[in-house]
Order: C-alpha cells, then sequence, then structure tokens
C-alpha cells in the first residue's frame, strides 16, 4: 500500500531498526551496563545549564502568545535570524545579516529545504565517501541523483581529482560535511580551497551554478585547537546547514539554520525559495521556544573535554588492541578499519560480545566501522576488554 | 537558479507576504490598533497556565539528555504515544495502542509525512473545495495530483455526488478537514456515513485501496455543543491528523500527531514507512520537550469561550451591516460572500478600511472571504463601524 519509492526505504531501515532492537534485547539479558552501544549519535553531555536559565527566563518574560506563536516569517523571529548573524559575524568575521538566516528544524530539516529549494529532478548531488547515508535520502526526496566520490583511505580528506572528473553540467548541489560523521576528520583549509578552486572551474566550464553545501552540525566539536574554516569565505555560491543538536545537546529539539549569503546567486530568489520551502514541507517554521533558547545561548558551550576523555581513552585503547584508524579532530566518531574486508561480518562478531557498532557501507564507505563514543566514559573504559577479546579473533 | 517547482510558488507566495507586509505599514501608518488583521490563524488565546507548569516540572524532573535528545523511535517517545492513544480511547471509545501514533512536527509535518509514505507520482488526492490552500502544495511535494470537489455553497459540507464521480482506480487519499479551515462547519455525521459508503463503495468496485484523512487541527475548537465524529470509527482505512496548535495555543511549537489505526490496509508497513518519512523529510522526530509538555496537559482546553464570544459579536455585526454567511460552528473563522463577484476587489476595498481578511480563491473558493476571528475582542468590536462604512459601498 505504501509508496514505492518508500518500499526499500523501509526494508534497509528495518536494519537500523533491528540494531537498536538487538541493543535492547541485549541489555534485558545481559544489563544494561553490560552494552556497549557504540552506534547511535546521541550526544550524552547534558545541554548547557544556561538552556534551563533561558527557558526559566523567557516564560517570565515573554508573552505566551508571542513564545509559542507561528513566526511573522517562516524562516523565524527575526531578532533570532539577526543574532544568529551578529554571532557568525562576530566569530568567523562574515558579514551576514538576519535576513541571510533561515531558522530550520535542525541541519536535516535545513538540508530538506535547501535541497527542496534549488534542486530538479534528474539533478546531480555530489556527496564524498564516507557520507551521512541520509543524504541519500534527502537527494531523492526531491529526484535529485546522489553522486558518490570514493573515500580517499589514506587520510579521508575528500577525492579531489575524481571529484573534477564527476563534475558535469547537471552538478547542481555538492555537500561537505567538516568535522565529517563518520570519520571526525576536518578538512584542512588547503583542502578546501582547491576544491573552490575546481568548482569555480567547472562553473565557468559550463557556465552553471554549483552550490557548496556546508552541512556543519559538528563545527564546535574540535580538539587539539584545530580550526575548521567557514566556508562562505573560500566560495561564493556556498549555503551553510547548522544544528544546535551537538552544540548545545539538544537534538532532540530539532533547532538549526542555514545561511544563505548575498554572494550566493539568486540570493534572493533562493532565500525566498527556502521560506517557502519551509512552509510546504510542514515545518513552517523551526519551533518557536528553541529559536528563543539558542538565542539566548548564542555563546554557550558544549563540555568538549568530555568527548575528548572518551576519544583519546577509545583511541588508544583500540589501537592497543591492534585495530587502526586515524585520530579524528573532530565530531564523536571514531572510523576503524575492519580486520576483515565484509565490516558486517565483523558488526556480526562484534555483537557477541555486546558492542554494538554500525557498518562503514551505511556510509558508502565499506570495509571500516563507526564508533560513536558519546558515550559515557565508564562504557568506554568497560568495553575495552570486550574489545580486545574482539581483537584476539582477528590479530 | 531555484528548482522549476518552486517557481510558481514562490511568486503565489509573494501576494501572501505582500498582504502581511501591507499590514506592517498601515500599523506604522495608523497605529497597530487601527488596523484589523483578520488574515492569519495565529490563536491569540494563551496556552493554558497548565502549559508553563509543565515545562517547569520537566526541566526539575528530567535528565535533560533524555528530555531534549533523539527519541528511540522516529515516532516519538513511547510513552507519550501511549499517552495520546488512552486519551484518544477514553474520549472516542476507540482501540488505539501507543504503536498507532507517530508524533509529528503539527499537523503539517504529519500531512507530509503521510503523504510521502502513501502517494506515487499521479495518485489522486481529492480534497473538496473550500480546502486549506497547502493541501495543493503538500500534494505536489510527492507528485500527486489534487483532484478538487467544487464547493457547495448552501452548507458547505462536502458535494458527495461530484464526489462519487471523481473518484478513479488512480485515487489514493481523499482529505477533510472538520471543523472546516475557512468555512468553520463541522461535517455531520450523516455525512461522514455517506462519504464513507462512497468510499467503500469505490474500494470495491476499483480492488483499490482509498485512504481517507482527516485533517483536524480545529476538533477541540466547537461551539453549541456540537459534536465531531471521530472518523476513524465510520471508515476503516482513516488516517488523523491532530496538532496541537490550537487546542493548546501551540502553533510556533510544532507538535502534533497521526493515528494510523491497525483497521488500515497494511498499517504495519504504513506506520513503518510513516517512521521512515519523519526521518527522511527531515523532521527526524517531532519536538522532544513538546511531545513531553502535551502528554502533561493531554486534558487541558484552550478558552473556547473566548473564542465563542468573538463569533457571535462578529457573526452578528457583519449580518448587521448586511453581509451574509453562514455560522460556524467550529475553528475560528467566518467565510463570508463577497458582495461582488470578484472577491479580490472586495478585499482590495476592505483595506481602504484597513481591513484585512483573505481572498476565497486562496481555498478554491471565488466569490467568498475568510475572516479569522482569533484576535482580540476589542480588535471585532471596533473593526465593526469599519464594516458597516465598507458595506454602504455595496448595499
Amino acid at each position: 500500500m505504501i509508496a514505492e519509492k518508500m518500499k526499500n526505504m523501509v526494508a534497509n531501515s528495518s536494519a537500523i531498526r533491528a540494531m537498536f532492537e538487538e541493543g535492547n534485547r541485549l541489555a534485558k539479558i545481559y544489563g544494561a551496563e553490560n552494552v556497549f552501544d557504540f552506534s547511535l549519535g546521541n550526544p550524552n553531555v547534558p545541554a548547557p545549564e544556561a538552556v534551563k536559565k533561558a527557558i526559566f527566563e523567557l516564560l517570565e518574560e515573554e508573552d505566551p502568545v508571542a513564545l509559542h506563536g507561528y513566526t511573522n516569517s517562516n524562516c523565524g523571529y527575526g531578532d533570532v535570524r539577526e543574532a544568529v548573524a551578529v554571532s557568525l559575524n562576530e566569530r568567523f568575521g562574515t558579514h551576514f545579516e538576519g535576513k541571510n538566516i533561515v531558522m530550520t528544524v535542525g541541519a536535516a530539516g535545513g538540508l530538506n529545504v535547501i535541497l527542496k529549494s534549488l534542486i530538479n529532478p534528474g539533478d546531480e548531488v555530489i556527496a564524498f565517501a564516507p557520507y551521512f547515508g541520509e543524504y541519500r535520502s534527502y537527494t531523492n526526496n526531491y529526484d535529485g541523483v546522489l553522486v558518490e566520490i570514493s573515500p580517499n583511505t589514506e587520510d579521508f580528506q575528500p577525492k579531489l581529482d575524481e571529484f573534477e572528473q564527476k563534475i558535469t553540467p547537471k552538478t547542481k548541489v555538492v555537500i561537505v560535511n567538516t568535522p565529517n560523521n563518520p570519520t571526525g576528520v576536518v578538512y584542512s583549509e588547503e583542502t578546501i580551497k582547491k576544491l573552490a578552486a575546481v568548482m569555480e572551474g567547472k562553473q565557468k566550464e559550463f557556465g552553471t551554478d554549483i552550490f557548496l553545501i556546508s552541512d556543519e552540525p559538528y563545527r564546535e566539536l574540535v580538539y587539539d585547537g584545530v580550526q575548521v574554516p567557514y566556508l562562505t569565505k573560500y566560495y561564493a555560491n556556498t549555503i551553510v546547514g547548522y544544528s544546535y543538536s551537538k552544540s548545545l545537546s539538544l537534538p532532540g529539539e530539532r533547532i538549526g539554520y542555514l545561511v544563505i549569503p548575498d554572494e550566493v546567486t539568486d540570493s534572493e530568489e533562493v532565500l525566498a525559495a527556502a521560506n517557502v520551502a519551509t512552509r510546504i514541507l510542514g515545518f513552517v517554521n523551526a519551533p518557536t521556544l528553541q529559536q528563543k533558547i539558542v538565542a539566548k545561548c548564542m555563546n554557550e558551550k558544549t563540555d568538549i573535554s568530555y568527548y575528548d576523555r572518551n576519544r583519546e581513552a577509545l583511541y588508544q585503547g583500540l589501537r592497543d588492541c591492534g585495530f587502526s584508524c586515524i585520530k579524528p579532530q573532530g565530531a564523536f566518531y571514531l572510523f576503524v578499519k575492519s580486520p576483515v574486508a565484509d565490516e558486517k561480518e565483523f558488526c556480526a562478531a562484534a555483537k557477541k560480545y555486546n558492542l554494538l557498532i554500525v557498518p562503514g557501507s551505511s556510509f558508502a564507505c565499506p570495509g571500516y566501522v563507526r564508533l560513536a563514543y558519546c558515550v559515557s566514559y565508564e562504557t568506554i573504559i568497560n568495553s575495552l576488554p570486550k574489545f580486545r577479546e574482539l581483537a584476539k579473533e582477528y590479530f
């Protein structure tokens, strides 16, 4: 009875649901503390105390009709959009105004809004493997065609030669995600400059506009003082998608934004389309209380040291067992080389030790597995003996 | 640069934005208290005090990681879904379980989720004029074809003869909206029974499944003790879309639900598709704090007497001026016959008196205008002399 397009998706989705249910099943048998679930990117650092304070203040100060009402523009409250622009300008030396900001239902909502705004059926969307698997679904929602650049497993920076070859006159969008899910890699400034040059060249060659969408929910989650370049400064047709899911630990609240700079071709038209897309896709507006919360918490930070401790412990622990992976500079994922070619087999073996990890083929990069270390430190420490046992099967 | 599909929508949307901007412009010239904006369905009764109390309790009681985190299922928190099912069963004698409920980003989000789940390109979606204009956009999002049943301007109950003739083997969905936006009419039980019989007959005739989607954000807003039949009891393939936007005055917070009963054909598959659609359309899950709020406020009611007083005052006031309209039994709209055939001309004339009203052609029913009376009582009382002046141009 369901739509044809949905049938495959429902079938594939069951695999993920199956893993989740398997986790619950294992927790019932062995106790939750003996199941090590590295499968989900759900932050376990609580939202900053300032979020709670902001909510109390808003409930006391604001008229509930305005606080919980529709926003005048589908793009969000004017003052909130202005606050986002000011904050970005302060941090990155950009020159945005409130009008360049569209408040969205998280980054996932934002990506859907901008793809709906830009994509005609058959238009190509390029993503660099490994990439967040949902990009395929989002592209498919608007009958776009996802074109994959194969992974560079040396350092997981994008393969720019292959990229240049795969850009065609149908290429409308290129998505980058840095810090990256699933690798934790941050694209270097050198990479970004080269990528921008390739895209500029191809825009000229084909006389087309190619939009760079920077999906950056992990922007704030970086370690060792690494800098994440702000992409609008390197390439004019850049649109940024942001989420507070990770930076303020509000993933369930669905709050983020798009930045559509004036430098984008036909930016007013793109902004108008994003406004309409927000409405007709059923978002209507980003949740209003959450908009006001993030405006009050613009300079709050999550506890990076918590994730960093996890990162060090898990990275070292896995290396000591004999596993290999590059050390991530951002996000809260480790992307580990599977000791056998078929990483799904490895994931199945890990499950015998109550270790739940995600196969790399979910990110278009088979032969690897993703571990989300946004778990408790205890989970990491207690999982290491299990990883050691698992390793003995291979090394 | 924007998608072809969006171009018309952006153009049409500007007309509505223009009205909004016109309202702001007029307010600046004449003062906000001298501009009578009946254009928007934004409730002006504040959320019940219980909402604020619920938020305070939740922030004190709940672990923020759980309160603001992703829900385990994209359909929402298990306990919230269960609470919705229990409440519906108590009120309507239904037999839903938590699994039949999908928490959504308002009714607009829910309608998009279910249409994405069901519709193949070219499938027909039937709506009865006058209808909420967004149905056309939602259908278009999934390449469905909206088929319109012409309005019955006698009493605004649906034209069932025309309906029966327009159902084809391609008909996949029928949307009803009762209490109705823009007329305020409640479809009678007799109407519902006949409508169900027509649909049963056509399902048999064509060997197809035709889903009845009941879009009911206004269910709780009824007057004079009128009963709104619960449609799942009359037709097996019924899916309900609900929103707390009006009943708890939380339109900006984007919280509602779908009911997909076991009686729906392939209900498990439809539920699985709705779960996936919630994720891939970018909603991911309904905002989590709001889910928990509505679970705590399940039996709260908005102040119907406030809207009722407005309804009586505006209805009587307009009738006294010579305008004609049927008295609405629900929602917070009056659908008034334009004294001239071209109701856009009438809307333009009204604007001269700072009266902002919406042309019926936005609801596929030209020759009428919609007035949203979810405004202050003072706005209504102070607008009546203006309507009297306006009326003198015609009667």
